[in-house]
Order: structure tokens, then C-alpha cells, then sequence
């Protein structure tokens, strides 16, 4: 065997065995930038993100664009149609920003220098999502160096505001409908439940997000002098939150649930709802003793919207004590959405109890914000989520089970309707990769097999 | 008329004009150090700063002690009795610890950088204690300038640990019992209610303080993937607190109340509770909607007891927004107790009623801090209160009133207690300089006729 044979590889085990090195010097490249996207100040690191992708994928035989976006944290976009206009066109959704990344001290490596430890990579946004857009770019290398070309015609769409609910993006879709044009929509952006049971997700929940400002005094009052005869919008903050849920967890908001729409038996019937308390306990630190009593944990992850306070603060919370009863006090709220809550009626919903509920010396400001994204349902005989559960049936020689997901990608709702594609919803994410946490980090061996999956997907959509 | 009888001042009034520069370059050399006792970063601000006191007390005759504390932050104690046998023994408290002054952007000029604007000196401890301090030291450096020595003997104990309760001294007061005998008490560290209006306080309320905090996962969640299957420590905390108090303000833990005692008619009949609610208002930029609602608002300040939420931090409230259940959230929480409640009773009731209500999926630690002190009594009729309220009537030109108020200094209690002394309170605090709030401030005026009051007030007390 020549040099030159022995480096082109006929299979995808042997392009991860022959690139391994690169690979991972690749990745921890895409790892470096700290592409947060909640806060301006790294929005340079987010346009040399963007600009280090479409190099990457220029290589790639890519046609590439960068769509600024009103934030300054553009949008990839990406095509390669050169497997002809008999075969089918798939619009992949990735995303490149990621969560911020402070309590420094709970990470034991820092969160933009990436380190291998255990087998698993340890970054902010190993998983979620860049190494999930990671292992889809490998992918599409392999295929695209094995073959001169792709099975399919290939279009990408790699977010910089997924975390802040992709405002730029949406803004952008009816001017880029003709772009986004794709007979299928792949968001590689999701998980499954254990690491040896492959799944397809068939739903996840949407989300809409509020800042909430509650005003006393001019400025801080001491609580000596003035406790007693002023009110502190600490105590009005937590009683205007303590009443958002009753007892039983139910959201305490009238017209909250008007619109969620139960699975029919048919659909229920695909899922399976049991769910290892002890275990979770085990993994987490505390038991699954959260949300509404009369539902079990699974369906009120899945199937049931939530109200979460994500922050607080107010007064001063530093080392020793400052008897202070402060001018502000402040809180963040975020809803997670089912099919078919509308976001932008659940934000009013909630900006109206605020306002009706505040204590009448204060004075409230609620911000809902933009980047709000309805609930999304897959359908499961679809030709795409055929086409993923085969992959991964193949890959993990095991049968492909069917699942939702909690947590939300705003802009997949939209995006399925921009496009006109059929979803399918994908991914290789673990409840256990700390996503959003101190310590975020991703296995190799999912890394693997994210490639072997999504160039195992791409050859049966071609085949179909 | 010779220099050298020019610079020896017959009157408090010469002295003051002769000394202006010194004095406020004296004022501004004391405000600059950064004695913030909360935070164990500035200890060394703190001992620079005895040091300093220390060296401007020698000048004045005095005898001076430094006494070590266990937190590093030392009690200044210095005592002149050349006054002799005869005359009686008055013990002055002051602090020279301040407030924390963070909220660096609310400063109009840096906290530890003092500015005279409009007449006032801006500083943190401008008034809280530093300038009370000040014209106490001043008064004394008359007296002993002019007459060669002080008319009664005087103690000074100028405490480190003030604004967090007094932990030190406290645990000092046994050992140093001795040096401490006085026949009268002093505290400088009070307030009038306007600028024209002199007042003498007679009481002073107590304060327990603790820190409380709930902890749910082992790590911060994802808001998506786990909202609905876990509770939110966030959720938990503004649930127990806000269960601190019922829709009337009042404090809704049993037995909270059972030691209070009311004044007597004729105490109450030396008081007055007209209040000005819309000069509150205008000043305050809130109502007087806070405390108990069958109360009047100086009825709520000076004589019924508070709970006060003084800090509440948890999950993420920077920039932007991050989607996570935080692991903990923590809160800190103030009592102002009256006479005769237990401070460490109150804060193992409030303790008892926080475990008992915190939902059960939740771990919980309450610090109940060291520091407390019960609120304190004068009593109108003594020679030093007597004294003292004939020094504000004449360098005011009007009758002294009598008031309460509603802040603590923790000490007074105990100290009286070791001292033997006959306690009063007093000062020159306006409602309105900021004290433990951005842009601390203190008249010069009030500066002047601090050092006024102070050295009349002792050729009283050595005359009655």
C-alpha cells in the first residue's frame, strides 16, 4: 500500500484514526474562542469565531456567507449543492456561542482552555454546541475528502445568539427564506439519556425570558434608621416571586396553561416515562422534587411548561454584613413553553400578574425579551427521523428510542417554517455534560460517534 | 496684641477659626483610610488608623492603650483624669470603623477620597462615626489647649468593630472592667431630626443579624433539561423568606413579640410622633408603606421591632441572561429588636422558624452572627442627659428635644453595663447624610457645632 492509499480513508473509522491529531487541535481551537454571547464584550471573539468557521468550511467546498446580525454576532451560513438537484437538500442548525462562564472557581480547568481529562473534553461549550457543530463538520470532511463531494446538497446554519434566543436570526429569515430554502431541517443541538441508548428527540419545549426591577427609595437606606417606616423591594421582590407558584407547583398565573395540548395516547405511547429517582439523586445532589405534584418527573421535563427564577439579587451579599435596605432589588425569570403556548402571550401573561401583584409602594419595571421561541414537535414517520434513527440504531447496534427534551433552541420553530423543511431534532448531549454549568465537557468517544452518525444519516437520506 | 496671644483661643469660636486647615486636613487624614470592618481585606486600614488615633491622643495628655481584638480590628482606649478625684469620670464611645462602600459607580466622588461640596464633607464615615469622632477629639484639644487640662476626667474608648457589632470589645469588657469605670456614658454616634432642631436620644434599638442560605443540586442546572424535575433553591429562599411576614407587616414568627414593652404614658408624653410624610417622601423618593400598618411610621422606628431581608443573591444576574437553577442562593437578614427583647433569642426563633419552613427537598444553614446587642435606654432625668440637652440648647438657641432611634449601636448595652455609667446618647446625624449609602456626607456647621456641644457639655458636667 502506497503512502497515498493508506491516507485516504475508505471508511469513517479510519479518517478518525488517520485525523486524530488534528482533530482534536481543531476542536480545541473552535474551544478557545469565548464566544459568549450574553454579554458584549465578547463579540470580538465571536466574529473571529465566525470567521475561523467559514475559513474551515471554504476548505470544505463550502460557498460560504456571514450574516451580521443588529447584535454584532453573525450568522454562518454555508452551502455545498453540489450533489445535484435530484437529491435532497438538508438544512443543518448548529450554533457557535455559548453560555457565560463565571464562578471561575467551580471550574477546575478554565473554561476557554480546553483539557482532555478522563476521556472527556472539559470547555464551555464542548457540548453544547461546538462540539456537536464540530463532529457535523467532520463529518462532512470525511465524506467530502472519500468521495470529491456529498451525498446530499448541504446547507449550514451556525447561530452566534442561540443562548440569548437568537434575535439575529430571526430577524433575518424572511430576508433569507430563498438561502434557507431545504427539504429537511437537522438541529444537532440535543441529547440522549444514557450513554449507550441511542434517541431521537421528538419535541422541546420553548422559552420566553424577563428581567424584573423592583424600586423603593432614591438610594440605600440604612435599615436601622429607616426599617420600619420604609418598605425594602428586597421583602416586595419576594413576595411578588413566592406567589408566582401555589403549593402544589402549579403556576399561579390565570390563563398560564390555557394552550398546552396534551400528547394523544398514540403519541405517548412511543415514550417511555420511567425515570431512576435514585439514580438522579445520585448524579445531581437532589431528589426530583421540583415542579407540578401530579405529574412525574419525565413529564414535567418533556411534556409540561415550567416558571424558573434563574437570579436574584439585592442589598449587599459580600463578605460580613451591611445592614442596608437597598434602593433595588432584581430577579431574572425565564418559562419554558409546550406545544402550543404561545411565548410572547405567556411573557404578557406574566408582566401582567408582576405589575397587578407588586406591592403598591413600589415601582416595577418588567422587560420581556426578544429572542422568545415557540415549543417544536418532530413527526416521527418523517423520512429524515427514519433516516437519523437508522444511524444511530447502526452506530450504537442497538434500537433508537424516542424522546423530548426540556430545554429550547428559540429559533427552531421558526427556522423549520423559514426553511420549509421537516425537523428532526439530534444530538449526542448527556444530562451529566454539565452544560450551562462549571465544568462543561464532552466524551471523545461521542465525539466518534457524532461523525460516524452524521455521515451514516447523510448516505441513507441519499438512498431513500 | 503679641502672635503668641493670638493664637490662644479664649473661646470654642476663636478656636475653631484659628484652626480651620489643620482641623479639616486632620478630618480628611482620618477619613482617608479605608476602615471597613466588614471585610477582613482592609484590617490593615484599620490598624493604621488606631495607630493614628493613637498618636493624636498622646498629644492631648491622654494615656493611651491599644487593645487587641481576635479580629485584627483594635479598640482605641485612652483616658485623661487630670481632672482629679473630685471631679466625676465621663466615658465617650466613638468608632473609627465604617460601612463597606462598594457601589464604586453611585459615588459622586470615591468613598475614601473626601470632597467638600456645598459645605458638606463627602466621605464614607464622613458622619457614621468618623465625623462625630472628630469633633469629640477637637472639643478635647480646646480644653486642654486652653485651660492646660480637662475639666473631668475622661475616658475615651473609640471602637474598630462598630458597624459589625462589636464582637471584640465585646469580649474585652470582662477583662477590662477596671479601666472602663466611669460615672457616666456617653455615646456619640446619634442623630437630630432636622438641622435647626437639637434632640437628645433616649433609646436606641438592638440588632441580631444572619446569614442564610439553601442549597438544591450539587452543581448550577440547566433551567431547560431539569426545570419541572428539580426545585429551585432560588424558588425555596423567596418562599421562606417571604413567609417572614404577614400582609399587616407584622413579623409572623411566634414568639417574636412576647418581650417587648411598651413606654409608659408619661415616656410617650415626652415625645412627639408628628411625622412628615410628605417631606419623607420628597427626601426618601418612596412612602412610609413599610413595618407594621396599626403603627405610626416613628411609632415603627424608634419603638417596634423589624426584619429586614439586607442581601439576596443567587443564579446569574449579570449581563444578558443565563438559563440555569442555581445550586444555592443565599440571603442575609437583620432584626432591630426593642427593649427589653433578647437579640439571641430572636435570632434562635427566627432560626427555628427558617428550618421549619424550608421545603424539604432543600439543605439549609442559618449563621446566626455574634454582635448582637439589645437596644438601650436613657433616662431623661440623669445629670449627663441634663447636661448634654443644656449644651444643645444653647448653642442651638432652642429647647432640646427627645427622641428615639430606630438604628443599634450593639455595645451601648454591655458597655453601660461594664462601665457603671449612666448612659446618654447623642450626636449630630441628619436623616439625610447617607449614612451606610453612596455619597455619605457631614456638615461643617454641624462639624463646628459638634465641638461646641462636646466641650460645653463637659464644663456642665463638671459645674453641676
Amino acid at each position: 500500500m502506497s503512502k497515498e492509499e493508506a491516507q485516504l480513508p475508505n471508511t469513517v473509522e479510519q479518517f478518525i484514526e488517520l485525523n486524530q491529531t488534528t482533530m482534536m487541535e481543531e476542536f480545541f481551537t473552535f474551544l478557545r474562542y469565548p464566544s459568549v454571547s450574553a454579554d458584549p464584550q465578547f463579540n470580538t471573539s465571536l466574529n473571529n469565531c465566525a470567521k475561523w468557521l467559514a475559513e474551515g468550511l471554504k476548505k470544505l467546498s463550502f460557498e460560504v456567507q456571514i450574516w451580521p446580525t443588529s447584535g454584532c454576532r453573525p450568522v454562518v451560513f454555508a452551502s455545498n449543492l453540489n450533489a445535484g438537484p435530484d437529491k435532497p437538500t438538508l438544512l443543518i442548525y448548529n450554533h457557535y456561542d455559548v453560555q457565560p462562564a463565571e464562578n471561575g472557581k467551580q471550574w477546575n480547568s478554565p473554561p476557554f482552555e480546553p483539557q482532555i481529562r478522563q476521556g472527556s473534553v472539559y470547555a464551555r461549550g464542548a457540548q453544547d454546541n461546538k462540539g456537536q457543530c464540530f463532529y457535523v463538520l467532520q463529518a462532512l470532511q470525511f465524506l467530502q475528502e472519500r468521495d470529491g463531494k456529498l451525498p446530499v446538497n448541504i446547507k449550514l446554519c451556525i447561530d452566534g445568539e442561540e443562548e440569548i434566543g437568537s434575535p439575529g436570526l430571526s430577524a433575518l429569515l424572511t430576508e433569507k427564506q430563498q438561502d434557507l430554502q431545504a427539504d429537511y431541517l437537522a438541529v444537532v443541538d440535543l441529547g440522549i439519556q444514557g450513554p449507550d441508548q441511542p434517541a431521537i428527540t421528538l419535541g422541546i419545549r420553548g422559552i420566553v425570558t424577563m428581567d424584573v426591577e423592583v424600586t423603593g427609595s432614591l438610594g440605600d437606606l440604612h435599615s436601622g434608621s429607616q426599617g420600619g417606616i420604609v418598605y425594602n423591594p428586597i421583602h416586595a421582590l419576594v413576595e411578588l416571586l413566592a406567589g408566582l407558584r401555589d403549593n402544589s407547583g402549579k403556576i399561579a398565573i390565570q390563563g398560564f396553561y390555557d394552550d398546552v395540548v396534551e400528547l394523544t395516547p398514540e403519541e405517548r405511547s412511543m415514550l417511555s416515562f420511567n425515570f431512576d429517582t435514585e439514580s438522579y439523586q445520585n448524579t445531581i445532589g437532589a431528589p426530583p422534587a421540583g415542579g407540578e405534584k401530579h405529574f412525574s418527573p419525565l413529564e414535567r421535563a418533556w411534556l409540561r411548561p415550567t416558571l424558573e427564577i434563574n437570579g436574584i439579587t439585592g442589598g449587599y451579599a459580600g463578605p460580613g454584613f451591611k445592614t442596608v435596605i437597598p434602593a433595588k432589588a432584581s430577579a431574572k425569570i425565564s418559562c419554558r413553553t409546550v406545544a402550543y403556548q404561545d411565548p410572547e402571550k405567556i411573557g404578557k401573561l406574566i408582566e401582567n400578574y408582576l405589575h397587578t401583584h407588586i406591592h403598591p409602594s413600589m415601582q416595577l419595571t418588567v422587560h420581556v425579551h426578544s429572542g422568545k421561541g415557540k415549543a417544536a414537535r418532530a413527526t416521527p414517520s418523517s423520512r429524515i427521523v427514519q433516516a437519523c434513527a437508522k444511524a444511530y440504531s447502526e452506530v450504537y447496534h442497538c434500537p433508537c428510542e424516542y424522546i423530548f427534551e426540556g430545554a429550547s433552541i428559540p429559533i427552531v420553530t421558526e427556522l423549520a417554517e423559514a426553511s420549509g423543511g421537516e425537523i428532526v431534532l439530534l444530538g449526542l448531549g448527556l444530562p451529566t455534560d454539565q452544560i450551562h454549568a462549571p465544568n462543561e465537557h464532552f466524551s471523545v468517544d461521542r465525539l466518534h460517534k457524532g461523525i460516524m452518525i452524521i455521515a451514516r444519516m447523510l448516505e441513507l437520506l441519499c438512498r431513500a
